[in-house]
């Protein structure tokens, strides 16, 4: 079955992802001269970096997302179809998705990332990922039905199991989640609940390499580590997970942890569809891409964002998986497409800087020329962020969240609302 | 196993249900000499006047609810349970639950109604109901996710069955469901979905009796009918539901209606837990109680509440099931329990009004000695229902909605939301 879009006389551009590369290159070509089909499995965008404040209960998932389609208000030419695409069939130049199959002149993949396993099936059973707003629904959840359980808890080996929470991967999430979580121990818990021993939580970030936050600047590593041992959190650096059983965390060194939760954010993969040629592919399942972004050897096919694989002599593994080249790689992309003059010479990254939160007052800031930690470079952090939610509305609800928060040390949000399921 | 509850001197009052009645019964007495333990299935208690609008995207689920434990901060005698109610033992003064049992000198049951199919299974299976948040939230995905997927339908009995909604019921959800069914097709469709036909979309109110918003004046009830035929609602009175089967909806006249949505809102049954003697219910599976809101024959135990039946001359059937009642019980049994002289000539319902809304512009309003219908009816039905939701900030976020909703003529949560299942 074909899906239902109206042929035209346009050639039909079809962008698989809603993402911060997807959604950019299809508000860019909206005005175009092309027929746009925008295919996500998701009928809204969702801006990743504030996940964790999701998982925390500081935000709704409803303030850090944006519905795809009041992007596109009053553009004839968009289609957005919400659905799952199972195969690239590029020599029918032909995509197969859950809806029915969609014919493309140019295929834009955007795809993404998700959470990297590495294959071991026990990581992923006894593990949460954090890379959606739904998973991270499902780890807020998961925290408040665990605390209200470990108030009938008596034995204390098992409560342990029940309130300590061992963060796998050091990079921003890891940092982030681990000073929420820790923040949340330090001022909500007495609160909520008294009958339990704040002092009891442990929170453990286990890091592989020797420093936190790699990619960032030294000054910002050491200072987040800092930051995280005053908040309490404890930081394993060199080390690793080797077993999972869903009640303990065993480390090549030390006793076991009593952690029944263990939130996964070290490493991620490629959402290779379907389909793509082997010699497509790049170490952590990325497509090859030129220059011009273009997928090694598909005519007509293009990689932009985390999916996106530029091998150059200075970044032979491509460039870092952030939405700040997402963006970029979108932007060129709709100027290459254009047959823009400066598209010419190819992709080049302009690196704007980086920044992580670690807490109120905690943050560290990257500049290409300035590196800045502390109550400063936090408050940068929330404007920042901010500034590059989408909408206005959701700018307005995060604001009036965090100043709330701020000022009454508390989120407010700790609702564990389960989901209704029909029974048939 | 005993649920983990520290014993103390003070008598122990164990409270089940934390909506309208059992919240504000526990809030009344948490600083009384009485240890309290507040038991409910749900960590936060929830606003069921605005159901509908989180169905119809206009609010989150978050600000329409309030976590119970804000409540309570700092008040050591009160214990909140989040379990679920498995059995009364009157005879051993105890209360099993999925945490284990607890015992108690006082039992308060304030567990409400749930939605009433009347023991037809077909009528459950093939319906969506509408009596707590995760149903309204389920509703909302579904009502989006049908008109997405009818983008791929080009058939037109097929694409009816997706777009066209039946509501069962009259009364105050039914009616409020149906109008802002109507303003969505109206002023959302056409933007969000250019594709879709708008005028295709047929939305049903059935109502049983011969007129709408039953209980309320006359006025009220065919300024009501009024309102929602001006906005296109298709209301068939003096009709019933003989058959769902998930594609048609077949009442006793006329041809079928081709919709797979049926919303359910057309009867509730009381919540009652196992264990209760059968010569304590009354008609609607609710539970007879004396003046002082005493279960008959069952010393120490109180239901109040959308469970409770106070059987009166003038009330046969007991008082009005809605929130005005709940709370004027919870206010009198803190009283009675307290032994406060003024609770002795036993209880009465003091009614205040009743009001429903239609949509924009359109309410209508049964204070005691005034009626009135239109647009300042409706603004007085959104004072008074933002004064009476709980939380600061809760009135702020549905205030800042409303006024944004009001001025944009649109509602912008439109998000399909999947609860995110570990695969294990």
């Amino acid at each position: 079955m074909k899906i239902n879009i109206p042929e035209s006389d346009q050639e039909r551009i079809v962008i698989v992802g809603g993402g911060f590369a997807g959604l950019m290159l299809a508000r860019k070509l909206a005005k175009s001269d092309y027929q746009i089909v925008l295919i996500d499995k998701n009928n809204y965008h969702q801006f990743q970096p504030l996940f964790y404040q999701v998982a925390m209960a500081g935000l709704e998932p409803s303030s850090i997302v944006f519905p795809l389609r009041k992007f596109f208000h009053g553009r004839r030419n968009v289609f957005i179809r919400v659905t799952e695409v199972l195969k690239v069939r590029h020599d029918q130049r032909q995509l197969d998705t859950s809806l029915g199959h969609v014919n493309y002149d140019h295929l834009i993949l955007a795809t993404g990332a998700d959470t990297n396993f590495f294959g071991n099936e026990e990581l992923r059973k006894h593990s949460i990922p954090m890379k959606s707003v739904s998973e991270a629904l499902f780890l807020r959840n998961r925290i408040l039905a665990d605390y209200e359980k470990a108030l009938s808890i008596t034995d204390y080996e098992t409560r342990q199991q029940l309130i300590d929470i061992v963060i796998v991967g050091g990079g921003p999430t890891g940092v982030e989640i681990a000073g929420s979580l820790a923040e949340m121990k330090k001022y909500i818990i007495p609160k909520d609940y008294p009958e339990l021993d704040a002092g009891e939580i442990d929170i453990y970030l286990v890091q592989g390499g020797d420093q936190l936050l790699k990619g960032m600047s030294e000054a910002s590593s050491e200072k987040s580590l800092d930051f995280l041992r005053k908040l309490g959190v404890k930081v394993i650096l060199n080390d690793r997970v080797v077993k999972l059983d869903g009640e303990r965390v065993y480390l090549t060194q030390g006793d076991p942890i009593p952690a029944q939760k263990v939130i996964w954010a070290a490493g991620i993969r490629g959402n290779v569809p379907e389909g793509m040629p082997k010699e497509t592919l790049a170490p952590g399942n990325r497509l090859i891409v030129d220059e011009q972004l273009r997928v090694k050897g598909m005519d007509g096919v293009y990689a932009i964002g985390d999916l996106a694989c530029m091998q150059t002599k200075e970044l032979p593994y491509g460039h870092p998986q952030v939405a700040q080249v997402a963006m970029q790689q979108a932007r060129f992309l709709a100027k290459a497409i254009g047959r823009k003059k400066s598209a010419k010479k190819g992709f080049r990254y302009k690196d704007l800087g980086s920044m992580a939160t670690v807490g109120r007052h905690r943050a560290v800031v990257d500049l290409p020329n300035w590196k800045f930690q502390g109550a400063f470079a936090w408050f940068v952090w929330l404007f920042v962020h901010l500034f590059q939610l989408l909408g206005a509305k959701n700018k307005l609800f995060v604001f009036i969240n965090w100043v709330w928060n701020y000022l009454t040390y508390d989120q407010s949000l700790r609702l564990i609302i389960r989901p209704y399921q029909k029974q048939v």
